[in-house]
């Protein structure tokens, strides 16, 4: 019996992502080799990854002459560290928007590389809304954003042109939603939550915007050198591209971006108008900041929470508990995440308030 | 048809590690979920860490107070750079021997960090040895060695305590021979030749060696802030962690080290034989050199090449194709590869000497 997987990530791909990357394990397309084994220079893998990297610009409708598609490893973590290596001069100044717990790792990995300009945070309010009125220094090398916060369920639902490069950490939300892709410099997400599993990193980036630092780059760190050797400057993760691809394919036969976004749009609906009408419920994040992937939500009576767990059992509800750090339930509903599924979840919310009646 | 996979890396895993790795793309262990989609904080994820750790732990036999086991991400290149960001101070001197391409990029990352002194290198005679009588300077602060070298199929036989910390790379040949793991302060290896799939590197480091440099180091790169998280920093690569646990699991099935070092032992000795036999064929690299894993060979007379390749084609062997640099032929014959493989290769070869005949 398969559970209806809320996991923030890694999390649910669909079925049949799952069931082709598992015929890939045992054989790739008939080439008498598993997916495991391939060289990643052979042409199987360089079809692989030219494929992977054709759908990216095809959904992002970005110029191939302008702008670089990049399959890194490390997570969104190693590009927190990558970014002012590569972008940010001693003695220059980054702006960083503060949304939570990872704009503020990247916050803190760039502050070895330059100064630092914290725009606006909202902290004060455990990142339950997104800051929005703030002004950008005019001397900054960048602007850094997180469009989506999974563990306090906010999402920057609008985004405008500022006087400076736009970077952007899409982990979390990338392809759930369409968007103008070319207001960004540079975009990069983890893969292990609308892109494919845990183990790959999606860098898009402007190719004009390098080669303005003076200090040296560490090889593995230097996105000239990566987009160089289109993403073979040393072995890639290949099995986690070859499952990428597997799901960029895959939403490209759900329609593309327009159509995942009309589901996710209506599961998040359904979600949010259960959470407003349920007594028993409410949300964590301000209501205009709602994430259309993280959808967090408390229990108002604490001593329901054991019998709350009871009915997630039955239904095979699984990772649904929120972040260590605010606690509460947090359903993950991204691009895999079946309509039937969110069903199921408000069924067990409607059946917890059956009970207490 | 399965291939006789002689590929240098992605390489050949067991039939029995591809068919479990696959089942669990499907669903792991009645989990009723993917391994693609459990989340590295669930109690399955952190059950498969803690085995692969303890599988490292005994097959390396190091005490477990003083080392720590890491999985980590990035690749070798990844810890080229590491290691001396952990552990050289500016001004500090680190030595490295340069056995090849894998040492020499290894050396170049290092250059940025402090002073470098290569202690040998055989680079001019492209790398077909392993220097032996070199002196270490009193001051440095670790010896940087490769203990095989894919590329020219070299390997380092004997390995001898010394006055400084040792660190090793063990990519292409960790758990092929049985060795004394304590004569090493920090050994690495990227996952893709003996320990699984592509996408995740082991580091097992003796934990004293860390905290002496001064300059901030930058989480991502901290080995102590991994040590701290025990290798959940920020998300694992989970499939590339769990196909290792399964291919630690199959090696201590068929008897450990010592049994599948026994294998090699024949595999190369069977190989190296034809080549010294055939007259057809010459090996390149020094004898007393020679790799037990990547056995590199050329064909006399280059006329014959066309004629090679297609015997190859005919009994299914792939990746037999020699690194660009060295050109020729390179068998990869990895734990993994049955003697029956070798076998047919034996035979491919002698099928090419009786055509000429």
């Amino acid at each position: 019996m398969k559970k209806h997987n809320f996991s923030a990530g890694p999390s649910i791909l669909s079925e049949e992502v799952f069931k082709q990357a598992s015929e890939g394990v045992l054989e790739l397309n008939h080439s008498g080799l598993s997916i495991l084994e391939i060289s990643h220079r052979s042409d199987e893998f360089i079809a692989i990854l030219e494929e992977a990297k054709a759908l990216v610009f095809e959904f992002m409708q970005l110029d191939n002459e302008k702008y670089e598609v990049l399959f890194l490893q490390g997570g969104a973590s190693m590009e927190f560290l990558r970014i002012p290596y590569n972008l940010l001069n001693q003695g220059e100044t980054a702006a960083y928007l503060d949304t939570g717990k990872w704009a503020s790792n990247a916050i803190k990995e760039a502050k070895l590389f330059g100064n630092i300009h914290i725009v606006a945070s909202s902290k004060d309010q455990n990142y339950n809304y997104i800051p929005k009125n703030y002004t950008i220094p005019d001397d900054v090398k960048y602007l850094h954003i997180t469009s989506n916060n999974t563990i306090y369920g906010t999402q920057i639902q609008y985004f405008k042109k500022e006087n400076t490069s736009l970077i952007c950490d899409m982990s979390s939300d990338i392809f759930s939603r369409t968007l103008d892709f070319s207001m960004f410099d540079l975009i990069y997400a983890g893969a292990q939550k609308n892109l494919g599993p845990a183990g790959v990193n999606l860098v898009v980036i402007k190719k004009e915007i390098l080669g303005k630092t003076n200090r040296p780059i560490p090889s593995i760190l230097d996105y000239q050198k990566h987009i160089d050797a289109q993403s073979m400057f040393n072995t890639p993760p290949v099995f986690a591209i070859y499952t990428m691809l597997l799901n960029l394919k895959w939403l490209k036969n759900q329609g593309g971006i327009s159509v995942i976004e009309k589901r996710n749009q209506q599961k998040a609906d359904l979600l949010y108008r259960e959470i407003d009408r349920n007594p028993l419920f409410e949300g964590t994040a301000q209501k205009e900041d709602r994430s259309m992937m993280n959808v967090t939500f408390v229990l108002k009576d604490l001593t329901q929470q054991g019998k709350f767990a009871e009915i997630f059992k039955k239904h095979h509800i699984s990772g649904i508990n929120g972040h260590r750090i605010v606690g509460g339930y947090r359903a993950s509903i991204y691009n895999a995440m079946p309509l039937e599924s969110v069903k199921v979840l408000i069924q067990a919310m409607q059946e917890l308030e059956s009970i207490k009646k």
